[in-house]
């Protein structure tokens, strides 16, 4: 089956707003393993609209539109749609009620009301999160077209609660991914690895690279989620097994998560002091709701001044080794354990440019320390002269390291590989 | 002028990729004054492209492509284009030695060369970051076809150094703009003060919303830069007049950037100790390369006892008041600037949520504490039981209002509104 997307948006052909609805739907299309074969995107014009609909009918099977379902007369989608496949836009009086119950005990605009028109004989795709219904109408050859809201927020639900499920009942068919997150090891050597289980026809293996990280996707098609399940286990346990311990985790979010909950299920408590990273460890571990339970403390510490008397890091070490060094790396993350009195300790001081760094220190340069008050590790990054990379880069691989660490701790491991 | 985007890459038609380049591109055009009427994502095929070509050729007077141009076998577009509008490829003397310069002393393999030969006639595109050269060539008709490279750390210095500059002498045209940066005036209420703008040719205003922040953009059109930004000059300056002490600043990057460079020429300091935002204030100001200079310290301190040990709050406050509260809040900012020593201070406490909210202290209320030392201000947001935002939304928000009540009190405003 081959699918095509229409965006509808003149905010999107000014560059006031990015595309994301087209990317979602992407990643819907891929998992259900429908072939995508182009994009396109319209402004609100019925003309253009009308135009891209019936070039899009003639080459694929499914177009899926996205936008143009709201209350104003800039909302054509519907519209030109019910026009171009011949049906009659007809009151549907579910989604009159859900209007009105979204409105209940507030103003509600008559053509708030018009969006409960949708074209005859379609299957209403139901808005959970606002107020323009969704549906699925098909043209008088029996392709399919699914119109979706414009707004993310309300287009991934319906997307997956409603349209999705019904493309896999049509297709008979459901589909069930496992992602492999993996932290420490490039995409590229991660793809040589587990060269083989790529190119799998069922369950598919496909690897991608995120913000300093990557993960593989494990996804297999069949007539129950059940079974496609069933099929992504054996595959995925043997990816984590070639893999190894750089696998931080499969089917969670983040290793911040991993952290926290990993942390809480011990019932222990972290504290980090930063220097570089400024705030950016702090910053993703109290991302995660409830995080307060186990981070107890973030010290964000450039000065050796404020390094010393809040850390305690002795001036000698300062002085004799300089701020970015591992002794200072370890003191931090000694010091910090201790002024928060919890049962780790992390310290980070480094370079993260643009500027500061020098021949022997350049930017890049990485020190994080470790500590579970008994034991210190030390974990270095950079250090070697090579093309000089963003800020945003050092400070997030940097985090991401420091994560890390503790995440390989909680799991028994080394701290530093 | 119409112009049309295609968009080449399989990994945005499998949703891997967010197709942010068409963003920008859509950007660039909207502010030359070109007309985008389409645009279109095709995958790694040469025989879609070339039909999406010779459509968009007939439609449009100019076609931007972006992605395509790299070293692999997959990167089709110049050699697609190159067919389609029948010229062929020839090696560029000077993008051949750009390419070796940025290998030198490194290994480069052969089809990295390969990306020199650029189609005959064509004007240039340097790619000042990375390998791939972009390029101008007209059709038989003389239509323009721009390529750029894919990914947006490369196409962006290459579009607004070399391509709009082209498109601007090619069109005997120049256009500058205003940036006009407002915190704590929504884009509703703005576009309403400065609706009579909002209609102007040349200069046109335009509002945005961003991150809890919004923009008003000025744009003038002239044959030269120097009478477009005088074209806007009067009317930015009215503008600004019009919105008051809600605009952070004009041209500025960013909230935390128009604090760093005020306390920078000012030889100040500032610390912040930060609760429910988790150390994002410090994230935030330490993103700015040489916020060291100004930054003394942040502290994220969740528990009462960090709050008591570190910032010295004294127990009856939090007992008395709850750790949510303008007393605690003013006793954060006066402990965090005291331990660390800086001019200024800033305490935050609120609750980010989801969960942990009552009906007295609901999820979104959040108290921020500013000091100068002699004097302290609280600043309140929420506390009233509406519907529930996301826990990174309170988050930004209460970092952006932190951030502006030191904005305002280093321009001589009141902090608190």
């Amino acid at each position: 089956m081959n699918a095509e997307i229409i965006s509808v948006g003149t905010e999107l052909l000014l560059g006031h707003t990015v595309n994301t609805d087209a990317t979602i739907v992407a990643q819907a299309l891929s998992e259900l393993g429908i072939n995508l074969l182009y994009a396109c995107t319209v402004g609100d014009n019925a003309g253009r609209l009308k135009s891209a609909l019936e070039q899009a009918l003639q080459r694929s099977d499914l177009v899926i539109t996205t936008g143009g379902l709201g209350p104003t007369k800039d909302d054509l989608t519907k519209e030109t749609i019910a026009e171009t496949v011949g049906k009659p836009l007809v009151e549907d009086a579910d989604s009159l009620e859900r209007i009105k119950q979204y409105f209940k005990g507030r103003y509600c605009s008559e053509n708030q009301l018009k969006q409960a028109l949708l074209p005859q004989g379609c299957t209403v795709l139901p808005n959970d999160v606002g107020t323009a219904p969704g549906c699925v109408v098909s043209d008088r050859q029996g392709k399919r077209i699914i119109m979706l809201p414009g707004p993310p927020a309300e287009l991934t639900p319906m997307l997956y609660r409603y349209a999705v499920p019904f493309l896999q009942q049509a297709e008979q068919s459901a589909i069930y991914s496992d992602h492999i997150h993996v932290f420490g090891k490039g995409e590229g050597a991660v793809a040589e690895e587990i060269a083989a289980y790529l190119d799998g026809a069922n369950p598919t293996a496909a690897t991608y690279a995120k913000d300093g990280e990557m993960f593989v996707r494990v996804t297999a098609k069949a007539k129950t989620k059940q079974e496609a399940e069933a099929l992504c286990r054996p595959v995925t346990k043997e990816i984590v097994a070639i893999l190894g311990d750089v696998v931080y985790g499969v089917n969670t979010d983040s290793l911040e998560q991993t952290v926290v909950n990993a942390l809480k299920s011990r019932g222990e408590t972290v504290a980090a002091a930063e220097s570089c990273t400024g705030g950016l460890v702090s910053k993703r571990l109290t991302d995660i709701a409830g995080a307060s339970a186990v981070f107890e403390m973030g010290a964000c510490t450039y000065s050796n001044r404020i390094k010393h008397k809040l850390l305690h890091v002795p001036q000698e070490l300062l002085e004799q080794y300089g701020a970015v060094s591992e002794q200072v790396a370890k003191a931090m993350a000694q010091g910090v354990r201790k002024t928060a009195g919890s049962t780790y300790g992390i310290g980070i001081t480094g370079i993260a440019g643009p500027g500061g760094g020098t021949a022997e220190k350049p930017v890049g340069l990485v020190y994080i320390g470790f500590t579970n008050g008994t034991e210190t590790w030390v974990k270095k990054l950079g250090g070697v002269q090579t093309a000089e990379r963003s800020r945003e880069y050092y400070r997030m691989i940097s985090a991401s390291a420091a994560l890390n660490m503790l995440r390989r701790y909680l799991q028994g491991l080394d701290p530093v590989t």
